[in-house]
């Protein structure tokens, strides 16, 4: 809640949102937003966790709210979705990496890739403006990063994170500086690396038992592969994630 | 010793050497293979360490032999510098590095740039060609590099490390995948990464205390800063290095 607000507050356009913080409110926040739309846990949602997604009011009967409370949001029509990844050094200064364009699967972000399509990259520069003011406004210093909707009325703020970001891991191999070395860069006080993009890129990531897929990644001339040695392949656990640069 | 008489064995060219195992063997050794040269220890020599230059056979009236022995080397006149780096893997496929031209100051690897000059182009095949039977003889699996001497009568071998190697630290950002990246896939049996060059590369060492430098290299946005968290800075000693690419 706190969060559009505040994207709010800076001139941005989040989704349609209704706070709930009692289960009596439920249903009206629901009608006055309207359907289908995304019940979401306030606290600890990440990847597709702590989320509904309902098609129409009465579905949502059932649910008990947690004491931390929720935020209804309709789902919003949009043609691609990307994110504005930047950093910010504690002398004021923002460099953006290039924005990829990105695909979520059940929740979960399945590819980022560069150049991303026209819709979105005629979009950037609006996302861009309203992500310095979020940072400048926060006096963030690292790397941050701004989801978003490219839908038919602009940018729609989707979610921020105050961290490198799982769609900016291509910047490993695919930009100059990567948003890893260049979050300690800022944090440190160095000066920022460069943020120019290598080529065409997409980073794809690795969910559940992949370990089959491996040798075909790495025969891969373009394909850099990153396992994070997590002990237990989960289903939708993301293992590892493999970036192509060409 | 043995590692001249293996690459000897292979139809490669060291420099002229005499073996030296008891003191009374050093005048006549050195009379024999000419001077200047440089008397080494067989053993534990890295970076100028165990090494005397020497101008004329009465300069070493005075030295005494180590007990492991030593072995002297008539000094070659080259044109430049240059070291092969492979990569075998367990099936025996191997694959090459682009061969930096490298620039040794006081014994210490100074810099390492790519392309090198047409003098050391000219002989990177011949040079590939014994390096790659090493590997074979040695039926090694891991990155191996063979440094050279471009001379007037073709490259002349100087040494080998069975090992990543100082003059392949630009591979990092400069290749797409780096010697330390395909040590590792050769030795756990994957398949090997491309090796190609990403553009014109420097390479150079930071000795002793260098850290007046550190926010100079950062700003430059070609370049790539390595520090090795080594506790004291002793002159000499590699704390780190940069890489430019461009």
């Amino acid at each position: 809640m706190r969060e559009k607000r505040f994207i709010e507050d800076l001139g941005g356009r989040p989704a349609p949102y209704a706070s709930i913080d009692a289960d009596n409110e439920l249903q009206g926040a629901i009608e006055r937003t309207g359907t289908p739309g995304i019940l979401k846990t306030r606290r600890d949602g990440y990847d597709g966790k702590g989320q509904w997604r309902l098609t129409s009011a009465h579905e949502a009967a059932g649910l008990r709210v947690p004491n931390a409370g929720l935020v209804y949001e309709g789902l919003v029509r949009f043609d691609a979705e990307f994110s504005v990844i930047l950093v910010r050094g504690r002398d004021g200064e923002v460099r953006f990496w290039d924005s990829p364009q990105n695909v979520h699967e059940g929740g979960i972000l399945a590819t980022s890739t560069l150049p991303p399509s026209d819709i979105v990259a005629a979009q950037v520069g609006e996302a861009r403006e309203l992500a310095a003011k979020a940072a400048e406004a926060l006096r963030y210093v690292g790397v941050l990063t701004l989801e978003f909707f490219a839908a038919a009325q602009g940018p729609v703020f989707n979610e921020m994170a105050p961290r490198v970001h799982n769609s900016g891991h291509w910047t490993i191999e695919g930009a100059v500086t990567s948003q890893f070395e260049n979050h300690v860069r800022a944090i440190c006080g160095l000066p920022l690396g460069e943020t120019r993009t290598l080529g065409r890129i997409e980073m794809r990531n690795l969910l559940g038992d992949v370990a089959a897929q491996e040798v075909a990644i790495l025969s891969d001339p373009a394909a850099h592969l990153h396992l994070y040695g997590k002990a237990e392949a989960r289903e939708g656990r993301k293992m590892g994630h493999v970036t192509r640069v060409s």
